[in-house]
């Protein structure tokens, strides 16, 4: 810019003013996109409800609805499927009745790195009774937000039924930097009070501490509750403070919670068996693969860790030329 | 899955039918985000056009449209402001009144590598003569495809006007891999047809090559057509053959190609300036410094690249807490 000449430089000027009515305009595009987004979950949100009853056993599928063709693509051989056969009435005899899907959620937060990460093992038989997670829309009309719902099945644990967690998000250009402005941003998020069963709240722990007394030299043990790591503590984000400066600390905790509300609403709500199944990181790793880049071991690590990554694209158009045909 | 009871499987199953389900909605979901896509670029074009009107000179903004803010708000001492005036006026005498921004597309293809790779120094003076760059969709009920228009000056080089390349698109879940679904994929690409000015083909180089007669033992000279690397070889990409098998070039070239397509559709039409004046860049290195993450040198340089990435999500919306107040 700065070789420019001036007639040159106040053209390009010009270019730039054009450059932000852009960006006013494509707020608009992602605004009518979450429009978008709000109807396309009522289309959705059957057959969550259905996944949802079939996981906790209110619903029991037709032998029609349980029919997966590459079961039967499956070339056994008669012996392996004698064998397969035992086995099977083997666990079933093991195992007695299970209801539903046991455990379905909480094998889905085992299999993603992102949320496995936040989990302790004092979390897992409380998630064992989590038994949904819907995904709401704030109203048309009102400021850009969604609602993350965590359904849980009566438990010892907390009374809650359902664990919220609310992003306020932004779609609009910033009038000191629009040229940052790539679409809706979540600003904040909130959580929810959690009501703990007298004893069984796993975000506080009790730690003893002797103190000794400063005159006497007596020594005395004082018991002190301090915070615990947990799951749970997503439902108590770092508060923002009202000068909006926050600590290191704060600041990355609400950066990866901010990650993780994205990734739940975006791949873990809308594809949850296939996080159950694994199927979800196979998937896109033969992707990969297809597309034609050659990874050493080093790249083919960081790769699996990409598939849990939030800011994995979804809408991204470059493909593999497979199967293609000119035309 | 091979541990589950047979019971439990089989409603496994029943989710994953569920999950098909979906997959074919979201087809129509990012069917409809392709008609808002349609719907917002005429709201766009005004805006382009007027850029390629200003570009090429073929109107000059007033002093409003030239007016930036960051100008005025930049401090400077009336020192350097006197300094800067001298050498602008300087700078101004010794070029002779400079049409439109001069090289404008030409430097957006040297700020961005994914372009600057393919571009050989024998392209730069085909490239000045680029006045526009335009994205077409294709029409309502027709099969999803874009086309990206390249409009030049009359020049010496070729008499098209326009040199096109179309990429056509599909937005289905493939039947034999429904949860590989993730949204519209390129899928084929046609380039054009380039008619070249006697001897300007940059395409091609004619190379000495010495033979010698196997008989007589004579030695001959004679000039042989090769192909030559060129950003136009872009308008002719590998042909695939109609069993969709590519070797492994041509595969790692339109894998290349794909993504460079996708990146000035989404990237470099909608925001020429900020890669002409380098700032699409900086303003994205600025977000990741925000976002908390530390990188060391090493992590700086990847990032970098990043910017140039076509799977940049442009719809990310995991965000740093920036000024954000707690309701």
């Amino acid at each position: 810019m700065e070789s420019l000449p001036k007639v040159v430089k106040r053209r390009v000027n010009a270019l730039k003013n054009l450059q932000v009515k852009c960006a006013h305009i494509e707020a608009k595009f992602y605004e009518e996109v979450h429009e978008l987004e709000r109807k396309y979950a009522a289309l959705y949100q059957p057959l969550f409800d259905k996944r949802s009853d079939i996981v906790k056993a209110a619903y029991e599928p037709t032998d029609e609805e349980c029919e997966w063709k590459a079961d039967e693509e499956e070339e056994l051989t008669d012996e392996m499927k004698e064998k397969a056969k035992l086995e099977e009435e083997k666990k079933d005899e093991e195992k007695e009745d299970p209801k539903g899907i046991p455990e379905f959620w909480l094998t889905v937060f085992k299999n993603v790195d992102l949320l496995s990460d936040m989990l302790q093992e004092h979390d897992e038989p409380i998630l064992k009774h989590l038994q949904d997670i819907k995904v709401k829309f704030s109203d048309p009309g009102q400021p850009m937000s969604f609602t993350l719902e965590f359904h849980f099945e009566p438990n010892d644990f907390f009374t809650n039924t359902v664990l919220t967690k609310t992003y306020k998000m932004r779609s609009e250009p910033d009038d000191t930097d629009p040229f940052s402005f790539d679409g809706p941003e979540i600003m904040c998020c909130t959580g929810c009070p959690i009501e703990w069963t007298k004893g069984k709240n796993v975000t506080l722990k009790t730690i003893k501490k002797k103190q000794k007394h400063k005159g006497r030299g007596t020594v005395r043990t004082v018991t002190k509750t301090v915070p615990n790591d947990s799951f749970f503590n997503f439902f108590t984000p770092p508060e923002v403070p009202e000068n909006g400066e926050l600590d290191e600390d704060s600041e990355a905790v609400l950066a990866a919670d901010f990650e993780i509300g994205h990734f739940i609403r975006e791949r873990i709500v809308p594809r949850a068996v296939l996080y159950f199944t694994g199927e979800a990181i196979e998937d896109d790793d033969d992707d990969y693969d297809e597309e034609g880049e050659e990874a050493d071991d080093e790249e083919g690590e960081e790769e699996a860790d990409e598939e849990n990554d939030p800011d994995y694209d979804p809408k991204k158009e470059a493909a593999p030329p497979a199967e293609c045909k000119q035309q």
